[in-house]
């Protein structure tokens, strides 16, 4: 099966970064925070397919799920059979709504694109693959926060501006305004605000075990991201729910936003032997 | 054969991340850009040792040679047999001078550390680890460059300040200010201003085959450190150099300096194989 996944650029290392062995065969970008058009997109499809069929990951936003649908329906032409991954994990922009846009994806993208590609590497079938995809798309979480907007190349502002004392909560990887502000407080209180809807929301029990990512957004420094981890792990810990298996680093990026975001999935045994299973692609490999 | 490293935190994943099969057996952490203790070494000499020595691996700076030749001397006192090597690759303090400090040590610290873990997990010698370890440092060199600096935990004010249009040219990693500013100009000539001063220094020609790194130093996001990359490629090709083997990430940060180094290095064949072999760590895995 093969594994195509897209949208546009500014994200790196998604989605290229994440091409290789047991993670996608092929990833398509548009420009900075533009869809590829569907016929990039149909491109990409025809690439990835080796016959039996090709699964598509595509984060909620309208022009991605747009293109990418519409590239399916044409690639049926080719007699290849497709199937959509649609990962909305954005806890922030979770609003209830039947008929809205529904939530963005954003980091829990690289748990499916991971969980999708060992699945496809051990010769699941079509079917197979999209179901592990949807499953872990349907239970991961994710919540952000900026210091500071994301500068598009060749504009002279950012995206937007806070001033030093401020936090912006709920932002998106589009330099998409966030919730609201919060005043600035130290790690352990930023990591707070995005654990606990997290928590809330995926209905975490003690002795649960789970998957986290705290992704940087594009400016966030190592000692920083560290820094969250480890405020993650101890407020977890003392919520009895452990971090069974992590990532730690810049994964999904908005640009040069100085911010963070935390993706947490509860785990079960398949996940974790997927996860587990090998990689070797630019920026992930174990 | 053991191998440390260590100095200053601030330069994250650099060393602590680069602990595990292939490269470093411990990492020994400062405060941020202050040197460990002696005594901070030693035990980390000490966890180091299994019997058969240990390598120290050290970045050119006071501090940190005093303290690691004094735990390298105390160790002694327990039949521990120690080797330093120095790494000063920093082409932009190269001031030719008999007895100034020397270059400092930046980013080719990941070549040392690399190659002399994978001769030390094939069962090489003291004195053979060591060797290869030098062999490398006295052929890669770096220059860096930055766009802002960063700014120390708890300052308000980063460590020195540029114009828009001004580029810092041969920074160092502890907010240290480089020789000189130049006008802001495209990826490709700024990244021309960091290799031809390389290529000289190292003598390249055409036909050489060189190990590269695109690093980097805090702030910058993948997509700006992809462009340099693809730059460095160009450029480098243009010259009739190819870039056998490379990195392109943040390994080797200053807080969240927003800029980036460039470091080349001959490869040879013995050299290829040891940056060839198996690495597991948090920040380098293959």
């Amino acid at each position: 099966v093969g594994l195509v996944s897209g949208g546009g650029s500014g994200h790196e290392p998604l989605h290229a970064g994440f091409v290789g062995t047991g993670m996608l065969d092929v990833a398509v970008a548009g420009a900075v925070f533009a869809s590829p058009t569907a016929l990039q997109v149909l491109e990409a499809t025809k690439a990835a397919d080796s016959g039996r069929g090709v699964v598509q990951i595509v984060k909620n936003y309208t022009g991605d799920v747009l293109n990418f649908r519409i590239a399916g329906e044409i690639s049926g032409d080719d007699a290849i059979e497709t199937e959509i991954v649609l990962v909305d994990d954005d806890l922030a922009t979770d609003l209830g709504e039947e008929d809205g846009p529904g939530r963005r994806g954003t980091a829990a993208t690289v748990i499916v694109e991971k969980l999708c590609g060992a699945a496809a590497e051990a010769g699941a079938s079509l079917a197979e693959v999209a179901a592990i995809g949807r499953r872990a798309a349907s239970r991961a979480r994710t919540m952000s926060l900026a210091l500071s907007a994301g500068t598009h190349p060749g504009d002279t502002e950012p995206q937007f501006t806070l001033e030093d004392d401020e936090v912006e909560l709920g932002v998106g990887i589009h330099g998409e305004r966030g919730r609201g502000r919060v005043p600035f407080r130290d790690a352990d209180g930023l990591v707070e605000l995005l654990v606990e809807p997290l928590r809330k929301e995926l209905d975490l029990r003690r002795g649960e075990e789970v998957l986290a990512i705290v992704n940087g957004l594009g400016g966030t420094y190592p000692l920083e991201l560290q820094l969250a981890a480890r405020a993650l792990h101890h407020h977890l810990a003392d919520a009895g729910i452990s971090i069974e298996r992590s990532l730690v680093g810049s994964y999904v990026t908005s640009l040069d936003m100085h911010g963070l975001s935390i993706t947490l999935m509860p785990l079960d045994d398949e996940q974790r032997r997927l996860w587990d299973a090998a990689v070797r692609t630019p920026a992930l490999t174990w």
